[in-house]
């Protein structure tokens, strides 16, 4: 940890949160929260299993009891050392045992609980099983908010998450593209960002040409030709927060018809993060963006949503997108990502880190969104 | 791919898995599999998607109908380049859609279906709302057997991955182990797996002295001493299918404590890989193997099952434990890795993977199992 580093979370930041997720889920009427492995296991108490298997281990968080993280004997010494460890108790359990029984006295037999989205469904059905007056709801149903309205130290970790990326986008566009395969842009991207201190690489998307047409392609083994347009989306986490930016290049000098395009994306993009501020719902920024690339004609080539929620995951509640009625609340981070997608010729997406302030958005990139010329 | 790799997995096999699969679920009085994302995806259509999101993606297979992959728009250009993708039918759903509505029309109003064991909660509940007469049993629970029994190309692929292994031990007892950190040893085995072929590592275990008492601890800041015990556990995926093996090494000339309990697990390891034959309880093994143990003294300090199932993922069914009354099939690969924990002060485990055959059990590791002596 050098002196640029933040400071890590204490014991009383996870308290703090898993006091308030007790107290969400009251208000919102259910009986506790059963968190699984993954972010919202990170999120609560720092601990990270070195793996998730089907053993259940599983966080029981209800109001007016004191937290509870049932786990495997054996990985018990592992969960004794998560930061947020004295802040609550172990009960575990050995191989052989059954877990829902060892869980059920913790639970309300008829409650209704929030549970982690990605929590295993064979848990769930444990559960179902061994209780089956109590009922369940996923956490993005039930307390969809609980990980997004962002503090400020988690704030200034996705900014420097946000800044990371935008050098590693800086330096990009100083390297070759012409006459090298997608899978080598994308791995000076990996390289870049973790020399931008990033710890973990979650995606860098290198779509050049027609590849660009498919938002989600990665990287292939495409030679990336001159008069190509190239979709880049990079991301991943820094000090356990995370970054997700994308920039749209050409090799070259493009021709009116791409710049075209690029130009749409850009101001359908400019116009969703300026519509942020606090009080309009999620789905005002899609309909802003949205409206843009539809009016000139590309409505049905804009084949996604316009953003997602960032946080101790690179893609979580909120989403942009139509029917999502949540309201805007300052500290919640997420992208802002309109594209468009010709198949058979190329693709432009343009996307930033947005955080909502107290009147209005704050960009956590901040690197030029022209469409870039690349050699 | 070399000269020596196996050749892909085509089209018609994963349609043999799929048919397999529907056959099993109708023979088990399923309406149906619903498969996620992760190893039961893998096996039976090759599809990987690039992330598991919130986003769904099931794969329906039910008897008499021909299977359905639902998925989001955007991965549908990736799914159709799947090997198994032509087997099956893609129907895809755009942001802002009911995904449980989409898939609704393809099950069984009141059916009982089998579901991943690793599928998202969300999903499960997803689906139990949008269909109330339909219910779920994990694949654990309703077909543990789906991917259990190996053919013979998936039984080439896991010995070759464990005589990778096995190349990769007989190598780390040359390098040098006393006055370096565990990380550089477990870096050290990292390396070897991959250098021996595999494209995937997935624990690397140096548990040196105390350390070794936690038996899912992987690898620290500890420098290691002369007179510690070291437990190494290592494996990974080779040509997709995995790895995993374990032996205990010492710094120099051991006590005759030390020496004593690693016999004992040397025994029971050897004993539960001579009980293994075709028609014996997977618990038979377990308790062959933990009879030593507990005759010895120290049955209390063997805290986890005998073993677990391999192949597509390195964990998996069928589990050698205690109530496990599934009879062995020829062509199950487990591991068995008795091991015996003494907090404070060192930890021993020994793991072979092994094969059933028509009249017993192959090893498909083959070092020698007795304690080295390392520097």
């Amino acid at each position: 940890m050098d002196a640029a580093d933040p400071s890590p979370f204490t014991v009383d930041d996870y308290r703090a949160r898993m006091d308030r997720a007790a107290r969400s889920a009251a208000d919102a009427g259910l009986a506790g929260v059963l968190v699984a492995p993954g972010p919202d296991m990170v999120y609560l108490t720092g601990y990270a299993p070195t793996a998730t298997t089907e053993r259940l281990t599983l966080l029981v968080l209800a109001p007016g009891q004191d937290p509870v993280l049932v786990v495997p004997t054996l990985e018990a010494p592992d969960a004794e050392h998560a930061v947020g460890a004295p802040a609550l108790t172990l009960r575990d359990w050995t191989d052989g045992k059954d877990p829902y029984a060892v869980t059920a006295p913790l639970l309300d037999v008829d409650g209704r609980f929030g549970i982690s989205d990605n929590a295993w469904a064979m848990h769930l059905l444990g559960l179902q099983k061994e209780l089956p007056g109590t009922s369940y709801a996923s956490l993005t149903e039930s307390l969809p908010m609980l990980r997004a309205v962002k503090d400020s130290h988690e704030l200034a970790r996705l900014a420097a998450a946000g800044a990371a990326a935008d050098a590693t986008y800086e330096q990009i566009l100083k390297v070759r593209f012409e006459g090298r395969r997608e899978t080598d842009v994308a791995g000076d991207l990996a390289d870049l960002l973790r020399q931008f201190g990033h710890s973990q690489v979650d995606f860098t998307v290198v779509g050049s040409g027609p590849n660009g047409a498919n938002p989600h392609h990665e990287a292939g083994e495409r030679v990336i030709l001159g008069g190509d347009m190239v979709v880049l989306d990079f991301g991943g986490l820094k000090h356990g927060y995370g970054s997700d930016t994308s920039r749209t290049v050409h090799v070259g000098a493009p021709s009116v018809a791409e710049q075209r395009v690029h130009d749409v994306v850009r101001e359908a993009q400019e116009a969703g993060c300026e519509a942020v501020r606090p009080g309009i719902a999620c789905q005002e920024v899609d309909r802003v963006a949205r409206a843009i690339i539809t009016e000139a004609g590309y409505g049905e080539q804009f084949i996604h949503r316009t953003g997602h929620g960032i946080g101790v995951t690179t893609h979580e509640p909120p989403y942009m997108i139509e029917g999502e009625e949540q309201p805007l609340v300052p500290g919640m981070c997420f992208s802002v990502e309109p594209g468009i997608y010709l198949p058979g010729r190329f693709g432009v997406r343009i996307e930033d880190i947005v955080t909502v302030t107290e009147d209005g958005g704050r960009r956590l990139n901040a690197t030029a969104r022209e469409m870039a010329i690349v050699e």
